[in-house]
């Protein structure tokens, strides 16, 4: 039951302190965004529910995190410098600049200028010489990095083919006109996978990486009926992809890539290697006369292979988005009023589970609420809350917009028996349970 | 048991898969790292164990996650963008360019220049205008983004003074000289806690927070015997700061800061906020004519008050070197063979426990190690890894050096008894338990 329009989304994100505009105070800086207390959880979350599935649960991936300034030899290579580009028109009339097919309607086409090509990599000087010889990129994905890395993890791991090498990370792009929330942002994060394989073992690598990203966004929260798997046509496909499945969603202003699997071949170890003509690489790569490594393994013959890659590249920013807009739902409920309520995943949820005094003041009841915090947040889970306002209906309505899957409350009866009162946030239903059995209970929860 | 000299580390870090040089393939780019599949996951460990200590455990402080990229206006109001510098002269001779107090000693006095202010911020254009007027830093430090969310967070979680925000992320300085591994880099990650006080709290605040700093960094595995507390002196304190305490670490390079615990008064938020004159600010701040936020609460007396702030600021870079400077051992056997191990607290080792089977091709020894390293993963204490090399010394030894506090092995006798050997880093003391027990062992080894 996603968000009826992004101007919700954005309002709560605003009002409960999830996402707020970057630099605010000073009338921001268009296309970045701050993640707020309860957004960076959310965040963190979603990239270590990442992290888990990728790393942690295939003893043939390995994780890494490369630097955000990158030396311009990575990006001339990767062919950033020459096609990371969009073409721009300038409009005579009104002296604005803009995406030469996003030209508003008011603009004429005869004040028109002929389109030319803008890199939308941000460049700064490195070191104390500022003649512009010595510069360096933000890097505008994380893969490149992964790939200059090929020959360090291989060589400090020891891993055959197929392995992977994954990262979570920054990413900058100069849009010329950014636009949709946190959707389309000149800062951003990815989640990136270069999984490396043998030429012929790369259409199944790749039809199988799909299946399992698509698996996983649906533990997410963002359900596989939701999801339209785009297969790039051949004629929109860049020239070193051998197929490219995109998952689409539909995201509160259209239907838009959430995330891109790849095939990309053996262009870009090609491309990044040296000895390159030693290698029968078989996608169209530049003569790279810099690199100082042999991109390349040995099959079983003792032949120098250059390893194609299956790349699934998912935006942190876009899939937070989609979750949120998910699990956002106006609850109308029997007694005539309505909720807001995030059903989030449990393991995405900013909050695990707020403890609730039923007297603010009641000092009994205060500590024995601490304690209980205390101990729930040794587990590990994530953030517990103590939600100290004395006010139980505006808690409940508190966590439910924020998605806290559980509100436990400490009241009177605790003292005696050592019950709480547990209220599920889907169901609102309540019960009373041994405070010896909250830890089991939480984990059941988020774990489920 | 510190590690003798740096080039030690260094040459651990790169075999093992620690860390990289950036962009190394094209020769690097001066004072930039990568992080690899163990670095990666240490300095995770690093970060969370702070965030743990600072957002999980105190209910009055919150978690940000704030853009890089910052507003001009940002840096101009902290005060960066006039004083953020070093002095820098040129050698007439050489025509290479030196941070003034790091002149080698072949440049002859006379020929080298007045020093001038070098500013250490990275600026990029940002937009698709190239005119120098559209521009944004790369920010030089966390904290500032905190100030200027002040009232963002103030207002959606409703939070009474003294609370805290609590940021993790990069920050970008372009040092003239970068050096000492990643002791002094361009790009590197800041743990920052602004903590907000009333005025006249502020004293108090700070000596906690000192000692609170010192107790995480013995939690951490550097012990308050190996820091020294530096009560910077007057004269060398920023015109803002009432007092700052330095802990510094006896690095393999030398003795140097590994984090500072400051005393700021009110200027950072008096800096960054409109209305100024009304609002009786102590320390000296510019005149803000760009702020749309008064940065004031008020006391019991309705007063508007700025909070004082103590800033306890560490570097995740500087903290991972002296972690494992001090986990690094060279130790002595009986047998009069030697062996280098890590002895780092385990809830930051990279890898929480390897399983090793016995015989690599056989299968039954290997499913159930399989079986044991999905079923320890699934708690959720880290990355538990199935090394299956078959060779168990081979293995013991690369555990010993990344810092795995428990060693797996699954042999013949495990397939009839469900027991495993289980084997411990430092004392290498072998024993055997049931698998059933093995989850409940690695909590308490990881959890201790």
């Amino acid at each position: 039951m996603p968000a009826k329009n992004m101007d919700e989304i954005v309002a709560l994100c605003k009002r409960r302190g999830f996402i707020f505009q970057s630099s605010e105070i000073y009338g921001g800086l268009q296309g970045t965004y701050d993640f707020g207390p309860l957004g960076v959880e959310l965040k963190n979350n979603l990239k270590n529910a990442w992290w888990e599935a990728m790393v942690y649960e295939n003893d043939n991936i390995e994780g890494l995190d490369s630097s955000i300034l990158t030396n311009p030899l990575v990006l001339k290579y990767s062919g950033h410098e020459d096609t990371f580009s969009d073409p721009m028109v300038d409009c005579k009339s009104c002296n604005l600049r803009f995406r030469a097919d996003q030209v508003p309607e008011h603009c004429k086409d005869e004040d028109l200028t002929e389109p030319r090509q803008f890199n939308l990599m941000f460049k700064t000087n490195v070191g104390p010489i500022e003649d512009g010889s010595n510069y360096a990129y933000l890097r505008p994905e994380t893969a490149q990095q992964i790939f200059t890395n090929f020959k360090n993890v291989l060589d400090s791991t020891s891993k055959p083919i197929p392995f992977g090498i994954a990262q979570v990370g920054k990413a900058f792009r100069n849009e010329i006109t950014p636009r949709n929330f946190i959707f389309r942002v000149r800062e951003f994060e990815q989640m990136e996978l270069e999984y490396f394989v043998m030429p012929g073992e790369d259409e199944d690598a790749h039809t199988l990486w799909v299946q399992k990203r698509v698996e996983w966004w649906d533990k997410q929260g963002v359900p596989t009926k939701s999801l339209e798997l785009y297969d790039v046509p051949t004629e929109e496909l860049a020239h070193y992809s051998k197929k490219t499945v995109d998952l689409m969603y539909k995201f509160p202003h259209g239907l838009e890539e959430l995330e891109g699997i790849a095939n990309r071949t053996d262009f870009d170890l090609g491309s990044h290697s040296k000895k390159q003509d030693e290698l029968n690489i078989t996608s169209k790569v530049n003569v790279n006369k810099h690199s100082n490594s042999k991109m390349a393994v040995q099959n079983e013959s003792g032949d120098w292979v250059v390893p194609y890659v299956i790349e699934p590249s998912a935006g942190v920013e876009r899939g937070f988005l989609a979750i949120i807009n998910e699990a956002y739902t106006d609850e109308e409920l029997e007694d005539g009023k309505s909720r807001i309520v995030l059903k989030l995943k449990p393991h995405l949820s900013p909050v695990k589970a707020a403890v609730i005094p039923l007297k603010k003041n009641n000092e009994d009841i205060v500590n024995t609420a601490k304690n209980i915090k205390d101990d729930l947040q040794k587990i590990g889970l994530g953030r517990i809350i103590l939600e100290n306002t004395g006010n139980i209906g505006k808690s409940y309505r508190k966590h439910d917009e924020i998605g806290t899957p559980l509100c436990i409350t400490v009241d009177f009866d605790t003292l005696d028996d050592n019950s709480v009162t547990i209220r599920d946030r889907d169901t609102m239903s309540q019960k009373r349970i041994q405070i010896s059995d909250l830890a089991n209970y939480l984990i059941e929860l988020v774990k489920k």
